[in-house]
């Protein structure tokens, strides 16, 4: 309910142009059959996926690299409605480490008997591991960030160092679980430098829940992340946005620091006013821009 | 992490005796597309689904009436490892009036704008509102309950009193919401009396989140639900169980029932100690097998 | 932080235009001294209802009655930018009895030694009771609803059974207190028939809080109530709003009711899809208008 | 209700020896009004603060820098009924730093759009800026530090790295803020060194809630400051209390710190039972008082 | 930490005179050992009970009829320092029942293999039933309430319906259960009227921690309650105190039932103000004396 | 309710086989009197110790110091239905190192006037000093812990700097505290090196509730701890489990450590599957098994 009433006068009037009145007893379309060995593609089907991976485009290592020391206040700044699309709460396993990278996303359940054994099923049939830890583990790419829903701080653990290190050896940056983990004091041995884990909780027991979707929609914290989505952040919070809107954040950013060098120097030099420098009064906005030129 | 503990014996030891050592840069099969038309199936696709659906029966009217007298205590003790499959925690609309039926699940996320035009997309082409609580109002089925994953008490509103009389109208029995809904006195009124809403909270707010699965596997609580789980609970706890264990929990609380009967007859009179009773001891359980006759 | 992002458009752009540039060393105006016998105002001194008194007119009995009886989603739906002007999470001493008023507003702060004697000191020379509530108990007017800021959940008590029966002597309509009372249960005798009291928590501890601004600003639960503000709600939660505002709102909840009715007979009929028909799709709007002539 | 138990005693029998028996309706002297321009004083008008002016006495930078080396502990021995206003529950940016000055406080509430248009006024007509920190950034005193009544951990955010740079330039020691804080990375820079920010939570939005009263009473966590007192502490809690309380703190701190040395030195000795020494026996007492000849 | 505050004056100054000074290696008395038979003693041993039992009486069913119509803000005034042993935050099964009796006390501890053992042991020598519910149902008193540690919010169940049937025949009048129970329907029955049972949550599980000590000082919420301690409360709150305070409550309680009366005419007879009459002023005093002649 | 899920299978199967079927109205023994002396026990008399003392091996300051190096999730897979028996949520004054030890207990209870008067009884009586802390300052022997009972999160202080300087002394380990303590700073000292307090929180409060008994079974987070067990941990939570399993969890711990640096290694080597190594697949468990004879 929090942190998505700006988003009200986004949606709201959106509207539906195309609905037109109808009947009470509607005759719907028969469903279309899944073809056969759909369910065990390694990318989990997601309608919502289907309609947006267009929209979506690659972005570069380099670009990546330049975010790692972009502030998240600038990036707040620069992302327009995604700006609430960001969450805290997280506990580190690499303090002051910034973590940037691509989402890469699983679903978790909750066990009970019948979905262990479809998830076994699947696991055979898919040429996997049950556990999707381990698949990220064969399966994750240079730059990859695992996002995992795992019931937030009353849910369970992802994994413990064993699968962390498969992970990392992957070339992945990190991990975001919404959820536990095991292994503190390994996972903060010298090892894993460049590899932050942000979780919510650790404790020493084995995991229990089930990955049922790889590299789909899932909920983190408040929020939606989508696969692919650029993930920035450290133990303070961290922010999820489309990968469209990468080179625009980078571009505000170099506005912005240059224009908080130029504010930082006025306040030292104690000439002018607080409230002429923060924000820049016309004045000295236009001496900023001199200076830029 | 909390109740899946049990399961823990059952589960782990499942092994996966096919999985033979493999190289560590292996190949995969590529992604089978999805046909035309795939995306807007009513029902959402779920490879857990796709699995299972074969071991679910449908179940009767009958039957459920039947099972809206059991007690609970009764019903975690008759389904096995699926007892700790119980959310607690609701409040609801109707004190008192217990809620049973066939799970009609909803998976929400959070809004983000990308996700609003997704969502905006799927609802054209599939000819459904985007409000999935307006969908159930033209696609629920008699005995159904809607089940919504809506975030907890962190969440969002499901729907206020003109969608629920939408849902009551088809027939449904009831909804259980994690997550919140408005119009609290509307809902209290007489006219929903044989349709208890168990919810986290209640306030003024429409919602915001979007549906993105429907009729696929959701978490309530700490649990996982499956479309077409038997509902059976009250604002004391629900459990949810698959309908293959419908009938052995009737007959198990046929039993129960006239044991309990005759060890309460028991206690009154005072001849026995209370340990003896209850449980009953050898002596005892052959009287009552004799009244059984 | 939560209810406020609405607000954010409003509010953050409305700048201040006659700021020009200064310097750093800047001459401020002495302050102005109070003049004698101000400290002992009956109502407090409050800059900012020193600038908003002239635009908040009176509102007659016959308002608050009307309002009584609007539902609070239709309130929520009202009041534009007052409508995050909401606090859930009381409980009340009159379950279902709605409450409706204007506010009286008291600040508490926690009581320690130099506090407890100047308010010993105002209360002599003001001739008033240190204890705020036996305050209201001389003062309140008929229609007034004390709205007491005393810490919340981690707060303190209000009063008892005595304070409030003199308050209710006085025609005042109820009290909200973001902070507990005692005496529950002589608080639920039929005597206080029409003045629900909404509250966080009782306990039998008598009051150590001090009142320290009688008719000024409170902060209640995440929202500012000013004194007058109209109050309206029940245990669900309480809407506060200018009393501006009352007369948009009556209008406005006689014509969504009309539409409601046409709604709900409309959904009776069967004859049209949800979605038609809430809201209602253009053709039904024109027949709900040629009803309404 | 908490903290303020021990209070009872004290405040409790006070009893207020003028007040008459008098008449149901009462007639009560017409408020006093405000003279011109009195609304715009910097130092916001309280009345409690008009009663308690004259017996707070100005205390010095070498008293100040004293009370910066003595021990929660002792502190909480030496002010006897301020010893429950005591708030912890903070984080800090600088950790290990002990913040040490007088409170300048300020107390904010949450924003509506009457109470945005009445601040907008008042920062117009006083030339100052609304956004409170960026007053304390033009109108701070050395040894101050900023108390800030901000809504605790439902509240909202103060400042940023330039709001809490414009601060520090004017030679103010910290700030307490019962609400939360932005740029944590800034502010854990060595820039701010000496400069401890004790705060609630951190998260990248602006400020919302507006500026009501400047340097009078306030509420942090469960306890009143006001302006003027003396703030002590360090992220492991933060002790406020009258200035004229801080030279029998720093006379008691210095007896104590002599008596502890003597005791750790005698527990190392190993000759005497632990109650022996702590505390002193008799005879031990005596031998204390040998050496501090 | 919180609610013992008051008591610091009474208990610090308390002293020990007897300590002399001694060594710091310190010769010890052995330990006496515990004669056959003691560890299955049915009051289980506590040093403090045996330094206490003395000082309680007993108390008659007759004072605690009288006691059932005391409000408990008149007990809150008459038990002086106990005033602080006041638990809240229970949920009951009758609500609006008075729940009034000594204390049946019961520990319970969480499981572990050795410790179910060995109380496994205990019940066979001691011919009890591990299960301390059914200890309660064989061995209760009439007039006893059972009051029982059993975790709190996260702690586990004492009972369900047949445990508690099975203590009411023998006479209890209810039950104080810090900690869950079962079979919230069946205990809300008829057949339980007039015994409430006082508890933190419901749920379906079985009883799995172990009773530990029968009739030995207990931990309810915030405080200490005694074998044989008054138990007086409902789901508001219940006060524990020792039985020789029964009187002193009984005779406070009819002094202040007429004093309120006295009052609560004065006030509806709008004579005189709210102060004057509470408390009386020095007038009423007198004149509600000369009533009580 | 949480942690003993586990447990369940193992325990309610346990049965009683003696007991026979018995009448309503039972004749018990009388207690057994406890002997002269026999109250002021150093260890505090416990009926569950009294059945379990023979089973409880003594364990060498060598086993202990071997513990030191074993990962907690190592221990977890030794200890079989003791791995529940694990608390989190402690803080630590000595960040990073380990706890080992065996359990010294004591159980607090909040003070009552009946209780300080008892409690003074017996420690004068007992020749111990009241505070518990203190006679562990007295009492403590090489490799102890002290382990304390004392509320949890709502509870209160066990001691401060000079306390844990006392038990320091007599060389104990460190202190698990399930409450508070005072003197962060002080106990932050590398006097205090290799020896850790973890506990719940700091307030500068002095203690107020009393040790009732020593030596005997406590109740910590949500598992029991028995006097002698083996206390190992960290701030990332702590294990208790019975002495004799120490031996089996060090031989297992040897052979995980080898098979785990093994799994590393493959991994590193980028030749095998993930899944092929963790767990070790039959081919390269033969393999592993090589590595070691």
């Amino acid at each position: 309910m929090r942190f998505s009433q700006l988003l009200l006068g986004l949606i709201v009037l959106a509207g539906n142009p195309l609905l037109a009145q109808g009947p009470y007893d509607q005759a719907f379309n028969p469903d279309v059959p899944a073809p056969d060995g759909f369910r065990t593609n390694r990318t989990s089907y997601s309608a919502i996926m289907d309609v947006l991976a267009a929209e979506r485009p690659q972005v570069s290592e380099e670009q990546l690299d330049q975010l790692r020391d972009v502030p998240l206040e600038v990036i707040f700044s620069a992302i327009g409605d995604y700006r609430l699309n960001y969450v805290t709460g997280f506990a580190t396993t690499r303090p002051g480490e910034r973590l940037v990278g691509r989402a890469l996303t699983m679903r978790f359940l909750p066990a009970r008997p019948d979905l262990v054994r479809a998830a076994n099923v699947l696991a055979a049939e898919g040429n996997w591991d049950r556990r999707y830890y381990a698949r990220a583990a064969e399966e994750a790419q240079p730059g990859d960030v695992v996002v995992a829903e795992l019931g937030g701080s009353d849910g369970h653990n992802l994994f413990g160092d064993m699968g962390a290190i498969g992970i990392k050896l992957r070339g992945a940056n990190g991990v975001v679980v919404d959820g536990g983990m095991r292994d503190l004091t390994g996972l903060q041995d010298d090892r894993f430098a460049g590899f932050p884990v942000l979780h919510r909780f650790t404790d020493p027991h084995t995991t229990l829940w089930l990955g049922v979707e790889y590299n789909a929609p899932v909920k983190i914290g408040g929020v939606t992340v989508l696969p692919g989505d650029i993930v920035v952040g450290d133990e303070g919070g961290v922010f999820f946005f489309p990968p469209d809107l990468l080179e625009p954040v980078l571009e505000y950013a170099a506005e912005t620091e240059a224009r908080e060098a130029f504010q930082l120097q006025q306040l030292e030099n104690k000439q002018y006013r607080f409230r002429d420098i923060y924000p820049l009064s016309p004045e000295l906005q236009q001496e900023f821009e001199r200076t830029q030129r």
